[in-house]
């Protein structure tokens, strides 16, 4: 079932560390099959090196177990939220990587400070707010990615153009139109939470770039006027 | 004598470079075999690329030598101290890996900031008050041992729930249900603390993690409603 | 068509990622062949894996394709307008390296802090003015060459002693008297760029070296009366 | 000629590169045979792959060069003044490792913070004053060596018991009993400048270590009542 999928996804982990985004099994991605409204996820708490295609866990967007031996993932249920919710994206990832982590544990966004994060963020990567009690305890997982969404409509970012968040006191997520897409912004968000650190400590106040050279660098990427690559 | 340890400890001391925790020969790793009394530790001084099984040093819990022809670590005496102090544990750690250490020699503890932390460590990683110069002449290594177990005792904290400390102007020990688990704490610590240090620096005041959110990480993970990984 | 060019334009490229100055395909290396006039270059979004010496775009100054069927770099119109305008310049890098690009987002030129960067920058290496609307809106990659050639005329700093700049919120360029030299620029640019950062933080006043000492390095390296190296 | 020195003094130099202390060929080892006084020293501005032991240049102690075919390193007088000042030594290494260069650019001494530099160190790691314009102008490197020799006479500190120094806006020498033995001083100068460059950050003041526990981790692994490691 979904083989296809389950390669993509279990590709899509293997760029995790070859990218130094993780540290033991701290980080998982998954996809979805939009057409059966199936999630390929990786399983919980499995060494990256004992990993194979065969291993991912298939659910559905309720959370029922479709196919596979292993646990899905802790935070499937955070995935799952963000696939209902936000319905282009067809991958996701987590990680705890360390400069994105160093963000949300400051409970700070990462603004849009220079060309490398307007080629892919459409603006600031925002950090929601913190979780209440009640959130925490009762379907934490589900909750966190209902305050994801609730960020993202709430300070009105389209998920499209931003593809990423800060969850508070945690870590990064990132989506994108396949699994391995999800993981390429993984690396930007990692990239640019890096250099902008540096230039927070150079600089503090008024960091932003202009929003002219915002729209000329994420637009001539994206959109149906980009000229960027080939054809 | 203990081959099976040896093998273990052997293996764990390996983890460190492979890790990027030590430089040179500073770390070592230890583990205890319950029944006999006996702890298994890295020899003094002696070059990563040039250890073995065999080289392992085995002292009783009074530091007499059992088997082994090289000097146990200089560090000897702090591991059989904790041994002594906290019954549960069977693996100890010490590096001078770099962030952990950065925080040991300004005197602050790596504050619980985010859930990284909270998946392993139930709180703050305290460091120790400065040893005493009657501490230090006399029997040095032994009493390092008395005021970690001082700290642990005056904080009321757990050492089972909070398996690392940070020794002042000196560097971090951690510890574990094996000497592998202990490694896999010096490796959390070291992550933590690049992470918090940055933290820091973008937020120098009110970084700790909720104690719900910090409740719902380590429980999750530890305890008898643990429901992280597979079964 | 100017093959030795060719090959090497995508030998310096390949040491983009030798020195881990990029990420993904965020940079780009060009050559011109001064008698022609033609100009070599990296062609835009390829990934460096896939990268070939037969795939290296060629243009002409005034920026049409001469050969090649791939898109040349994005960032052309920008070598084009600097090779027009530093006549001895013979490669030209830019990158996204994250110290340098720390500099560039917090709108700081690099201080001549050291001998490092004395032996080879003869001064602060400059920090361009940010781009105004109609310059980015229009001819934007040709007008980012525009500020460059401004920010060094206004300075009165010449191009072939100060072989490199940062873009304001962008990145670094860099040249040289080849490929090669270019890249070698670009190396030392993100180094200095990383130790000045450190520099800042230890000492926020007052880090410029003196003149007698940068006057001593720069010229003990280059110019008539240079002793460093071989014959 | 002295073709055990020639090896001894390649293989250090080689070491350079293998513990991430150079960029290109930022650095020279030297050693000396203090039977004939005789000092071999790598050559000037050879990339380290090509380097060889026979390549090693040899010079007198005023500087005549007594075989070779190679220029010496254009740092040989520094190397020179030092072995004449201080008669223990018998390996020096000069890099520009970018945690030193940070606090050297800074005009900072490195403080003794912590047990790692107390083990090697028995003391800060000072740095020099800045060089006069006509110390710049006539015979710079040999009064490098000159200006250096001056920062541990005035300081009353006894270069062999803290075997290395910061020159003031330039970079790190070390020394000691070996060309092997002074590689090891830069090792270890650079990771205390990188431990306690973040210590700084975190505690601006007051972070020396007590004189009670520097003398004991120098002592325990110094003079004649050391401990550390096997016999």
């Amino acid at each position: 079932m979904l083989e296809d999928l389950k390669k993509e996804v279990y590709e899509a982990n293997m760029l995790l560390p070859e990218h130094n985004l993780i540290t033991f099994t701290w980080g998982n991605v998954s996809g979805i099959d939009r057409d059966s409204g199936y999630v390929v996820i990786k399983p919980s708490g499995v060494d990256y090196e004992q990993l194979a295609p065969e291993d991912m866990a298939v659910v559905d967007l309720e959370g029922n177990r479709i196919e596979g031996n292993l646990n899905p993932s802790s935070d499937t249920a955070t995935h799952l939220e963000l696939y209902k919710a936000f319905p282009d994206i067809k991958g996701i990832v987590h990680t705890h990587s360390p400069w994105a982590v160093s963000f949300a544990q400051a409970g700070r966004e990462i603004p849009a400070a220079g060309t490398t994060q307007g080629d892919y963020f459409y603006g600031a990567i925002p950090v929601t707010r913190e979780m209440k009690k009640e959130e925490i305890i009762k379907d934490y997982e589900k909750q966190t990615g209902t305050v994801i969404i609730e960020t993202f409509k709430e300070k009105q970012i389209d998920p499209n153009q931003v593809p990423g968040v800060l969850v508070n006191d945690h870590g990064p997520f990132t989506w994108g139109t396949s699994p391995k897409n999800a993981v390429h912004h993984s690396v930007v968000l990692e990239q640019v939470a890096e250099m902008t650190y540096h230039t927070l400590q150079l600089n503090p106040n008024g960091i932003e770039m202009s929003q002219d050279l915002l729209d000329k660098h994420y637009l001539r990427k994206h959109g149906k006027n980009a000229y960027y690559g080939q054809k």
